[in-house]
């Protein structure tokens, strides 16, 4: 199958930040046939019928427990898969509550400075991302 | 109305090269309201109905009259308007066919390498992947 035949879905993650600046990042469990073990943001597929927004914050709080409302957006990323490709929209977002709550596809939970995340394996789809902020980008907020 | 409140919409847009790896830029009506007058990618909203990819398809083919497919993620963007927030998925495309037609909305196009299209009077929501691209950044090819 060529490149430009394989379909492309949308997924939407996010960046959410802590008193002291630092980022939410899940483990995924050992055992998903996606990104094992790998260290993943929140975030997931839209819904048919719902909104890009309505979906993060319903995946914010399934995967972390937390109800958090959109900022900005933070960047994108890409994961490749043997039969299709997902585009990620990654947003900022500030989270309204405390608790995490993890669902069974992760198995643990890290607060980092988000210029430090790469030293973790990283899912694929945020390793741009996370060598922006190691290179210095502080987030993206326009005007 | 805080920025919480300010509702958040998508839209996707594309940057796409030709054989000399220039972008296609198009130059919006003076008399548009938003964004009269600056350099823009080619893209918009997405339609009910309509996945992202699809939309992307149909925006480019009404607003450049080119035939595109899609490679990969570019970046991401916001523009914040009086009312609303629009995060924008960016997505490299390659052209299928040649010839530029373009919409009332534009009234100009030009075809610019990447990184020095900060030169223009660029969209805000498109400064960010624009300076990256001054910046060396050679476009997101994941894996």
């Amino acid at each position: 199958m060529g490149m430009q035949e394989k379909p492309f879905f949308l997924a939407v993650a996010a960046v959410i930040r802590n008193g002291e600046g630092r980022v939410l990042l899940l483990k995924r469990s050992d055992d998903d046939t996606i990104n094992p073990g790998k260290w993943d943001l929140p975030g997931g597929k839209i819904d048919e019928g719902e909104t890009f927004d309505q979906a993060l914050v319903r995946e914010v709080r399934e995967e972390s427990g937390l109800a958090v409302g959109l900022c900005h957006v933070a960047g994108a990323g890409e994961l490749e898969l043997p039969d299709k490709r997902i585009a990620y929209l990654i947003l900022e977002c500030a989270a309204e509550s405390g608790d995490i709550s993890l669902s069974p596809e992760h198995s643990a939970y890290c607060w980092i400075d988000p210029a430090e995340a790469a030293v973790l394996d990283l899912a694929p789809q945020y390793r741009d991302l996370f060598s922006r902020y190691a290179r210095g980008f502080e987030g993206y907020h326009p005007g």
